[in-house]
């Protein structure tokens, strides 16, 4: 089978890190930066130089001290920007400059008030100052979601031309459908004659929870990155979650992508940066969420136990979770009752289980969850009755 | 435009509260089942009657108080469980049982031990069971996702001509890409003859974070039922957002679907739900978390001021959230900053607004968030420096 390695591209410190709350010291990012490097990411984008002199800092400290993966930095199309994230990158060992400008009318219009052609004049000239500096330019075109396919292939074709080696086509506003977004990508394979010389990247945001899908269907219509972050922060509802595309190109491997994250970490680096950065994640999160391998209701639970493919199809370990959990609830049926009864030392016997999990219902029916306490306190007097009954027979 | 409206199945109630932690009680679930109802849900699951003699009250309750929304019971293909189902919902204005089995070779070894032909002999009799209780059956095909899909056209074929109304097809394991899980329902459009005799009905997992876009892709193959959750509660990583399947509906008006659900409802429920359920929604949750219409990068805050459709494609009030924030950071530039003052209250030049702009970089760099406080300080301090220099110019 034909493979192909795709590119992850990690802005966690940069989209996840402009988040309301989520704002991080130098010392934080470097941390975070080598977590990322561990992890197998491809590009850290380290930060946006220009905004702020501490950021700057910041990626100047983690273009000193990471040694595999690209270090990015980003700007927009604007001389001071590009000449910043050019300076904050000189140690780095692969620095990539992220530049580009929005591309939809909307924000030709709105935002810059101006016109496509002076846009395609900035976007080219913007790329020749980023190659000054490095030879590893990413454009992108803002609001590429909403753009015009024609017009956008056109500032593709010419900012490749300019010497970009990365195209980035973002969902700024995550308003694109899968097969939307798969269509705009494969446009862009089949009407820019010099796409064969840069790698087309997907940025996708979440607003309608269409990250992921939209990610995965730019990659099989021909895309070569995809931008996402750990456990999907950045702007509003966020980024693609990187946990998210990694394991549906490994579960899905007859698909033909494989990429170099070490998926054993993804559950330990979710942990590290929703501490340092304090956003919480929920317990239904894909992949990192602390449900994401409880199995609850008794249907589920004995297929469960009978074969763990019945309802998983990611094993914890392989995503470095604890293992799946069991948790008793009045949803629980007989064969986790008798699982866990068997699990803290109790061997019942089917008819012994019945009667029990009679109890157990009304213990339930009151309490959230059925504890390991409240499975002992029952078993020693099942069998405290059983003996009386026992005991009966024998006088 | 042709328009074809789509039924809301929310499982809040069965799906969700079978997670650990989000147990309810009688009275609690009566309360959200009246929420779902004022938010235009069309069918709501209100439990599972077999599972404990608590929910069994409830499912009862709730039959009595709902007046429009079809009430539902959730069975195995077990005839005691069936006529809990039936008993539960004798109160209900609209009942509908729920009922199904395991479809896929995996269930159908490992979990029930059987043969093809004796499961799809037990589907059949299940759903007569059910017909003795109520007209409207739906029958659920237990991981569809991973069931052959000419098996799985013959059992739907059989349980339709048993008298099912609505056809379920699971993708219980979250397993399925989207176009995957679009061909299935599109394979059941055209090879099942009396597939117009009942609604297919889409039930999706998010374990791999692509249940919005699979129940998405199955509604444009045919599907005209769409099972989820408020907040995506459910099973490990939780079911379909009904919040992010109905938004995509909305927001992609040309493909011609329509739902009953009163948008504005779904922030005010969504806090509802995580309150009553003690489950978190995390910040950057699509629709519905915190920061979902939240703007803190200098870039986006400055097209937002501009013109909010440069980065938001929902109305914040649409969705019934409190109005798009902007958040002051390291990362907000010169726009939202001159924007802010404003609102506290101070016109500055572009001058004024250049000097105090590198103050509150360095403010904002030390502080994760810029508050009004600090903002009021800096001008007091800005306007007394002026004064005094424009008396230094008079003396």
């Amino acid at each position: 089978m034909q493979t192909k390695k795709i590119n992850i591209f990690d802005t966690t410190l940069r989209d996840g890190e402009q988040v309301p709350g989520c704002k991080l010291n130098t010392k934080e990012k470097i941390q975070l930066a080598l977590a990322l490097e561990e992890l197998g990411v491809d590009i850290i984008e380290a930060g946006f130089p220009i905004s702020s002199p501490g950021d700057f800092t910041s990626v100047e400290e983690i273009a000193k001290v990471i040694k595999h993966s690209t270090v990015c930095g980003l700007s927009r199309a604007v001389e001071k920007d590009i000449q910043a994230a050019g300076e904050a990158l000189k140690f780095a060992k692969r620095p990539r400059i992220h530049t580009g400008i929005g591309t939809s009318d909307t924000h030709i219009k709105a935002k810059f008030k101006a016109s496509r052609e002076e846009i395609l004049g900035r976007a080219i000239q913007a790329v020749k100052w980023a190659k000054a500096y490095v030879d590893d330019v990413e454009f992108y075109a803002e609001d590429a979601g909403r753009t015009d396919n024609e017009y956008l292939a056109r500032v593709i074709e010419a900012v490749i031309k300019a010497g970009a080696t990365v195209v980035n086509i973002p969902d700024t506003t995550g308003y694109c459908l899968p097969h939307q977004y798969g269509e705009k990508i494969a446009y862009l394979v089949n009407n820019v004659p010099n796409i064969d010389k840069a790698t087309i990247s997907c940025h996708c945001h979440n607003d309608l929870g269409l990250a992921t899908a939209n990610s995965i269907t730019g990659v099989i219509a021909g895309a070569g990155q995809i931008e996402c972050t750990i456990n999907g922060l950045g702007e509003r509802a966020g980024n693609t979650s990187l946990e998210e595309v990694v394991m549906v190109m490994k579960q899905h491997a007859y698909l033909g992508f494989y990429t170099n994250i070490k998926t054993q970490k993804l559950n330990p680096i979710s942990r590290l940066v929703s501490e340092t950065m304090r956003m919480p994640v929920q317990p239904n999160k894909a992949i990192v969420g602390s449900n994401a391998f409880a199995h609850s209701s008794g249907i589920h639970q004995d297929g469960f136990l009978k074969d763990n493919s019945t309802y998983e199809i990611i094993k914890p370990e392989d995503v470095g979770a604890d293992g799946s959990k069991i948790v008793l609830t009045a949803r629980s049926g007989r064969s986790a009752l008798a699982h866990r009864f068997q699990k803290i030392g109790f061997s019942f016997t089917r008819n012994d289980i019945d009667i029990l999990y009679q109890q157990f219902l009304i213990v339930a029916d009151r309490k959230k969850e059925v504890k390991d306490e409240d499975l002992q306190e029952m078993a020693n007097e099942h069998l405290a009755a059983n003996r009386k009954e026992e005991k009966a027979h024998i006088l």
